[in-house]
């Protein structure tokens, strides 16, 4: 991972996000979709997340910045590794993510500006239309990357989440004082 | 992923499709074979697709392209996957293709220029002969790349079929329209 | 993959292999060993092979060349796959090479000269030193480098098997005719 | 892997160190959290490491070098995998990792110089200020780097374990005599 920069539209941007959403297959992972045979005829499926990304996400919500996922798929695997991370929002089994968004900023008492969102294909161009920050990763597709205001170094699956934290909490002056506050 | 670019003689083949075909390992995967071990001594299969492919696919048949693949393994994990993308055409358990193809085209009601067919290995070579539109993902071997009329960019299970979707989908000019119609 | 080229003297090593014996972590598979924690405290093996090198050792087999791998783990997933690809020879728990290596070489009826051996390390070194053709996976240890009559281009797990297979086919002048007879 | 060069002072460093103990996720793997979904709504964790790092630590075992690790997560899949590698120490569920360290250096009877320490991200930064000899995977994050003595070549999961174990058996001068001690 190489030092972060930031220019200072983005650090204006960056600075006033309280709430920092995301998809994702294909954001917080690789984009592998996994799925175990099983001797009945069906599949459970296994989700790789990355132990960078993790580490971010907990010290976001250590910062104070309130962290969510919204997604059309659906699985256990996503609920237990949200939890590690200590997400407070995490909507599955949204084909259309619209609304998912719109309950989200009314439970948090906060408005577009003060969203973030991280995405990589075409079902999250709506929302990184409306936020005030929107993130694409590294290897999202071109269409993502067009409307996004920062697309990350990093790949998904690979530091990107753990990049988008790193841009808000430095922004925020916040980055510094966390590195003390890491836990394994 | 980079932009696609399209040459005329290839906007041509593609614009004339209607029935996509593909491989599974090496193509719908990035060739992984991946078992479970299990007490009893036997083994599971698991499976690894992308998520851009799956968008794909999904956008594929909302356009109204029918999609089908044909290989020699057969899994639960494969069976679930293509029912999530929609696919029309799963046949499983097949040392050879051309048999599967033949059956396909005739439900389909279509001729070969009409049928496009991604793969990766020696076995997907006799189809690839035939139909109109012949596709080798990136990381394939010689053999398939020499009797291809595209290579994809991408490599298999990173998007290479995704690929093929937006080559065929931009050559008949829908691909335009079928970004706002995505779904999660 | 790029097209392989293949020295004279090398040549006549690979026009000589009846039997091709191999490595199993880090040579038929990248060098990820994958376990599945159970609930009652224990662990599954999780395997995954590369199918561009099964279809290879398929053809090999088809060929009348005889393949077989020795290894110091222990897993169903190996059988499995093993089964899937015609191998011969399955020597698994042999955590030194040699006594294997001179079963395998008394039942096939053959001397050194007449045997390859695919490996990545250093327990690979021993049998590297007799076998007729050594070949080392393109990210193998220096040490069994320096020991190799062949690198391979392809990384173990991504064809390196397959690379090696079509060293020796294509040495015997056998490869031209096995394309037409590869089976899904 | 290419050959490693160790500088004059690295080489004291490396030399003194008695115990050498590491962080698991994002250094003994690649960072992957896997997680397998199950029917009853849980999740069980799988782990990846890398057979070079395995047949390092073993080799690093036969050598006297005792061996552990220190980690936030908890899993069965990396208590068999250590028992495989003849791990003396192995500390899980420890979101602060200094009292686990303490506990290892009293029990193993050594000092800070005698001890190596491999890490990845934050939390590991604070034992890698008191241990002689710290090391820094290739892909950790910069303020990790920037406390290390040393940083690999090789990318965690995928041999930058081993690589440590080479440094400190060379610096020793007793890989040579381990090479031929190698079981599979």
């Amino acid at each position: 991972m190489p030092t972060l920069k930031i220019s200072p539209p983005l650090k204006m941007r960056a600075a006033q996000i309280k709430v920092l959403l995301m998809d994702v297959d294909g954001t917080m992972t690789d984009g592998g979709v996994t799925l175990l045979s099983q001797p009945d005829g069906g599949a459970l499926e296994i989700k790789t997340f990355d132990a960078h990304d993790g580490q971010g996400l907990t010290l976001a919500a250590t910062a104070g910045l309130r962290t969510g996922c919204i997604t059309g798929r659906e699985s256990p695997a996503l609920l237990r590794r949200a939890k590690e991370m200590k997400m407070e929002f995490v909507y599955m089994k949204q084909p259309v993510k619209m609304p998912a968004y719109e309950e989200i900023v009314r439970k948090a008492g906060v408005t577009d500006p003060a969203v973030a969102y991280i995405g990589d294909d075409l079902p999250d161009i709506p929302l990184m239309r409306r936020v005030g920050l929107a993130i694409a990763v590294g290897d999202s597709v071109p269409e993502v990357r067009k409307v996004a205001h920062y697309t990350t170094k990093a790949m998904a699956g690979h530091g990107a989440v753990r990049e988008a934290v790193e841009l808000i909490l430095k922004s925020k002056g916040l980055w510094g004082a966390m590195i003390d506050k890491a836990r394994a």
